[in-house]
């Protein structure tokens, strides 16, 4: 009746009796855990006893349930719950090609654009200013999830199309957003790159949909997500089989409110410790402010990113969508300079 | 070319220009706020002049970029995004009937059942137990979003078939949750309320489909989603016809881990103030620990809460997803009747 | 040449090995955790080795840093690390006299004034309304810690001479604030009961201080202070003999705007549980709003609480400090009724 | 009657008037601020009336109670409530000098040292290593504030006598904390730079007193102080007559749990457009872990930082307090050829 329960192997949970704790409610304990077909290890200290679950990972979930039982004071997991992104399990970096683009490798891949694609003349003339700076990926949305649902939501597939256009002319990769399970298969048809939004972090039916086509995923991390929530997110599209992930740190909610998110650039060297996946980062999104987004690229560089997601908009003051967080095309080009200076000395391919 | 660009009338914004700004930027941005067919408003100040524009709302977004121009210091929004959500605009409660059961008008319904529909025993003896204490409605999950793709991910349409076998058998209502705008009409055919979870509140695919069925809505909130964003999400929904939506604070994300998430008992009278909807409480998500469900289910009824929603389980040292954070019957039961008499010594019905 | 290091008993530690850690580098640790005089416990489980150690507490801060040794992975405690404050420790819940009113207990006791103490009529005034509406205790600020040094800071002594003047009027208690550790002896002179500032709540010079003196002191969890930072506050206090110690939830920070601060009322059950301390909220300073005082003050006795901190001002709109969050009289009267009507429900006194 | 009241010139407020209020509403706010000696200025929108209120800043918190007034919607401040540590105030960049370092003006300075001084052979082992690899400043703390009793405090005096021999030894200046106003003066007879921690951040009495000093101060920024808070801090300070401070970011508190705090690196570009002050970056306390701390301090030097606060110590897993965070002295050398390296690159003297 059950649907198939898949298994997360070599876990281990502690569960840590009161100290009043009976041996009766001990053994209770023993016994549910070797019910659940895991090993039980007895630990004696001063202050009670500490009880310890390894197996293979099957039904896990079920032995914090044992919380509930007369007698435990908690039980705390001490294993990563996420396996085909963890570096432990793959030792090797991923890299891989989009088109010929180099991602990871020690490269420093610069993918701008607008936030949303407006109109043609506004996507090829960023297209042409990406170009010449050295940019090599385009992003633009065509689909927009935005807060307000009197925003602009988009051209929708008109800006698919206007991106493969630019794509054609100026010989860019091109990478715009997902929203919905139904249109992953439209996007995939014109996009190089998929995007996953912030917002879509966790819409699991949206990241098991990626996880079965043939393209390159980009996953932001959610406002409010974890490092370790963010892992999970990116084993549901690894589990799937789509093993060309990257994922994107774009600021997170804060108390902070002089920026529009807080910029977590300590996650680039954490995700670098605990993951094999490429590491990218988004400084427009995160800063809400062009004035912001040089010197945070910089940092990000320094601190060892394989790429950034840079707003670039020829004409910001017109924008229909996030124009105050948008690079004017010569500081894009001055800050392209800096990068691929900054890159020679660190020895990365900028 | 545009695709429909929706409207928000009568929204204002304050451009603050800095102390030095001369005499032409001060016109160049009044020429660009009328451009937008937007009225004008000079305010001169000790410290520099600031620009009060008024309007319909028609490109109130592009406002925003005048932060961009030269002159400018800054660009306050004064007026509230949202429209069909907002107590303003609608004076009267809003309150409907699920079946027979009342929402609102000074009711206090308890949603009860288990986080996730495991088997027919299982949902059959809680819905048992959720009659005979005097709840109204039953909750279960057919469809999980679970952080894990190796968690167990809900039995789907067969949770579904036992959620309306216990419905028939025990007379009660079903609340459950959608996860994917693929699935709204499907869930729509077994359940009389639909649940969008915390991880998609902001999932706009999916609100803008759960906006179109005839069947209420309970929106939770995210873990971090401001009530100012919450009440948008609640405007995707309303704005597309759909005028039965619940709000439910199920508690934020912040640095505090004593708890599972912080719940935010003020968001009660905060919402009552700036909305007409019915406000429900989900203390069990918000505790992550049944032993805190209790009092915070009191603290909700004391403050103004028109619902709640309860996790029970008979057996919660076996539960499938969130054991820890269930009731056992009797400690349901108990608290049924701490409700009801609080209830009755505030005027509500409960 | 060390100076007294304070020591505590039966705490342990559980050190997590890497995978491939070598049998020499686990002998290591388990040395190392020996040479600090804890007893090692091995535990072998499929994903490697976990040691745990078990002891009195001395040098316990010391096994944290066998996370630098080669072969770790993580260092986990597993103890509480507060002692006197603990429920463990002690089991009988804590209760005292305030002259003669009693705190704990099962009783709900209201202490209530203005934020500032501004002026003698002013004062005056609050004491006649928060006598004849029936609460026991007055609270005022004579010295104010200000966020800009351009704010109103307080009377200073003539606040505190003010103070006992309406207190020998009125027959009130009166609790007022200490900033700094010269001032705590002068301020015990005129107070009943000495508040510790939210900004205090690790300044661990003035909680060593207050701690020394025999009056009952309220401590102020700080905005950024999680529940077992604010019980190692406590234990400060506690551990220089003064055993009258209330905690006080008074709004943690948090990214939500619409509240200045986010009431944790979960802070209430999570206390109670955890140590044998009084528990008080203060819903004036959480909210920043006066309209939210009273369904917070019903919800925090709903929960359990043992006491209110609530600001009262008989013009609200003439104070000098926090008049948006000041009740004026017939509210607090209104509320006081409410309040006493709840508690009578509830079994408690208040 | 009053103490003296700080004034603050040139601010503004803007009150928002409901849809709904009566001419007779809006005439008394605007009597009221007059009242206050501030200036009215009356706007006119489709949904109602905004007055601004502008004037020399005296009773400027008063206006924020016309918030209590009926008919008002809400009341916004527009103006900086700082005023000395304003970029706008002061238009030049502050340096200073420490001995003969050079404090901004384009320097990256290194502070290094460990985070107690636990003994000599620990400081003088540690100084050597700091000025061996560059660093010019040394910090190790005598007092040292922690969240438990029973964690060792520092060794006090002996301590601040260690770090003066140090100084003799190897021609390093000497940083180190200040916790309470009574030492103030005692600090300052043995350090060339007074340290005021995260836990202190707005101790207000504690910042009067090292305003007093003629000593450069270093202030941290407390774990969820906002840029505007830490601002204002300094602002006591400064308002006190010292003008030599520094503005150190090290780290504030979130969600995240994978490293200690999360290091807001937008902080820096974000104070230096704010304020003329010089900013360092303490990326040891921020991550919490030594494998962290060299990504951070290129990212920080990136950023535009003009120093760094960095823990080092000779025998990390020796340390009693914060070992896990220190660098080893090979790693700390290393780091100093990878910060000088950058500095150069990009026109800095590190």
């Amino acid at each position: 009746m059950y649907p198939a329960v898949f298994l997360l192997e070599g876990t281990a949970m502690l569960v840590v009796m009161e100290e009043k704790a009976s041996s009766k409610q001990i053994e209770e304990v023993m016994q549910r855990i070797r019910a659940l077909e895991y090993e039980c290890h007895r630990i004696e200290g001063e202050k009670g006893i500490v009880i310890g679950a390894t197996g293979n990972g099957r039904g896990w979930h079920r032995l914090q349930v044992l919380e509930c039982l007369p007698g435990v004071e908690r039980v705390v997991p001490i294993s990563t719950p996420y396996k085909l992104a963890s570096r432990e399990t793959k030792g090797v970096t991923t890299d891989f090609l989009v088109n010929d683009i180099e991602i990871g490798n020690g490269h420093v891949v610069v993918m701008a654009g607008p936030c949303a694609v407006e109109n043609e003349a506004q996507l090829m003339e960023t297209a042409r200013v990406v170009r010449e700076a050295g940019g090599s990926i385009l992003r633009g949305g065509a689909f927009k999830p935005r807060t307000s649902p009197y925003s602009f939501q988009g051209l929708g597939e008109e800006g698919l199309r206007l991106l493969a256009q630019a794509r054609e002319a100026f010989g860019l990769s091109v990478i715009t957003e997902v929203v919905s399970p139904q249109n992953v298969e439209l996007v995939a048809t014109y996009a190089d790159i998929l995007q996953i939004g912030a917002r879509n972090a966790q819409n699991f039916s949206l990241l098991k949909e990626v996880g079965q086509i043939a393209k390159p995923v980009l996953l932001k991390r959610g406002m409010m997500t974890s490092i370790e929530e963010f892992l999970m997110s990116a084993e549901y599209v690894l589990s799937e089989g789509n093993s060309k992930v990257m994922l994107c740190e774009r600021g997170i909610r804060t108390f902070e409110t002089s920026t529009r998110n807080t910029l977590d650039i300590s996650a680039i060297p954490v995700l670098k410790e605990k993951t094999h996946l490429p590491v990218i980062v988004d400084p427009s999104h995160a800063a809400g402010d062009w004035k912001y987004v040089p010197p945070l690229s910089m940092a990000a560089v320094a601190a060892g990113v394989d790429g950034l997601l840079i707003e670039v908009h020829p004409w910001p003051e017109k924008a229909l969508s996030d124009g105050s967080q948008s690079l004017k095309p010569e500081r894009f080009q001055k800050l392209m300079t800096d990068i691929r200076h900054l890159g020679q000395v660190l020895g990365r391919n900028a």
